[in-house]
């Protein structure tokens, strides 16, 4: 199998969409519909960080498309298109890589994208991207309009997310996402990628405030103990996906009662402070944890 | 050194344009200027398949950038906003790492491109992917519109372009191809990265008809010998990213005249026919080549 193979199965099987022009090309036409802004991202998966290397093809495309356009979510977005670059071994068989190809196309199709392009190669180790477009209306969070009295709010559940599997296959929080943005118009927004305390801050920095956290608020997956493991779990572990939301409390109160809501579960769990730092608290009392959340890290020189 | 260090330095540096909010939300908003088609393009630089493992940060990053423009120029736009992707090694010390933005920052500024998002993760070699999106008025070129009669041109000269080095800092010919798409209407156009051998066949199953190509017409670098082994690494290596154009007769003889072309150079190699396959000419006799361009293959099942 060549490359012009798999060109000739995303040419085959990929969505149209109105706007998107289809693979094929050395450039994908875009054409947004009038009155829309359009949101771009762009995310990885690599075999021996993200998924196991030895992972099925289909997990592989799966998790690469879902947290991508889960930043979509974050932004209220629709997802509209995607593209893709896949660096894979030469061992992977031209079955395998078919495959991949495959699951990639059924997810942009779960959610409606279309495929607008992508690119091949070699590397020793499987080593996927994803840029993902959408479209939205209005107003976009963004990280930077959280004020001291604000009230931080998660969607779903934390923490256990690779233990228990779920990190594989993250459910965008996209109707949510849209809802909240909508009809609650939040000071910021951001998914949960790598843990509450590695992203939180990354919203304080941008709003220049702090926050105080309650952990016996963290709304828990059921596995975990409501005790110092559980909560290290549910701020340090990150791949949770959910939605992290600061709004005012007035459309917080309100938020908490949506019924729309309901299913996937909305809980606060602190609020914005202007002390300049993250603090969590334990029946008011401040605790330290261990975690600061998943970040990359490079070394000085030797 | 952290993500989020990375995070600041292209949040201080990043050239701000018009319609592209700046990195550091989950997702980049656009806002393309009304009027005009947005193109979107990805590629990759991987150490070891296109640059040495162990080349400078520098080299990784420019080839990055202009690689992935060149297919902008093949759709006669004009670059407007990047993102990209790193995964870097664990021992790439945090200096090379900054170099590496700092360069790609750099590259992204020489084309006035504005840098929309990011994301870093680690892999055991260097794969770098960059998406970009480009602006264009009017009708793309694409690859489907190639018809018996048409001239087959190339800009520029081909071969020996990885032994040169000349690989490692293609030059995007975004002047020319906005030139040629607004003034010469091409059939077809594309950027010649794998190989005539290899991308030419993409133009003619996508335009359903065959070429004959004159390699005594080939305009070869000066240090190919204008024979055999000259002709197998210019339709053969790659990596030219000069642009391959179809055009009408009429439009060809003129823009053979236009002396905007002059310093790149333009030249006719061939025409295309309705014989449905691709045919080497030497004086009028048919050659055979081994040279297939460069193209991915997987192995089957074993």
């Amino acid at each position: 199998m060549r490359e012009n193979h798999l060109h000739r199965i995303f040419q085959d099987s990929s969505p149209r969409l109105k706007g998107v022009s289809g693979p094929g090309d050395d450039c994908a036409v875009l054409i947004p519909p009038a009155g829309r802004k359009l949101l771009q991202t762009v995310d990885q998966v690599i075999g021996g960080v993200h998924v196991e290397l030895d992972a099925e093809p289909q997990l592989y495309a799966q998790k690469l498309l879902r947290r991508t356009i889960s930043d979509l979510a974050a932004a209220g977005a629709t997802p509209w298109a995607a593209s893709w670059t896949i660096a894979t071994p030469p061992q992977w068989s031209a079955a395998r890589v078919r495959a991949l190809a495959k699951a990639f196309l059924a997810s942009a199709a779960e959610f409606k994208m279309a495929v607008a392009g992508g690119d091949c190669s070699q590397a020793s180790v499987p080593v996927l991207t994803c840029t993902a477009l959408g479209l939205a209306n209005g107003r976009i969070p963004g990280r930077a309009g959280a004020k001291p009295g604000d009230v931080v709010l998660v969607s779903g559940k934390l923490g256990g997310a690779v233990r228990s599997g779920r990190h594989l296959c993250p459910e965008p929080r996209l109707a949510m996402g849209k809802a909240l943005v909508e009809d609650y118009s939040p000071h910021a927004m951001m998914d949960l990628s790598d843990g509450l305390a590695s992203d939180l801050p990354r919203i304080l920095t941008a709003s220049d405030c702090g926050a105080d956290l309650d952990l016996e608020h963290l709304p828990l997956h059921a596995e975990l103990p409501p005790e110092r493991a559980g909560w290290e779990s549910a701020v340090g572990e990150g791949e949770d996906y959910e939605l992290l939301i600061v709004c005012s409390g007035r459309s917080a109160k309100r938020a908490l009662q949506d019924c729309r809501f309901r299913g996937i579960g909305l809980t606060a769990v602190g609020r914005i402070t202007d002390l300049g730092k993250l603090r969590w608290l334990h029946r008011g009392k401040v605790k330290r944890l261990k975690s600061r959340g998943w970040d990359y890290h490079w070394g000085s020189e030797t």
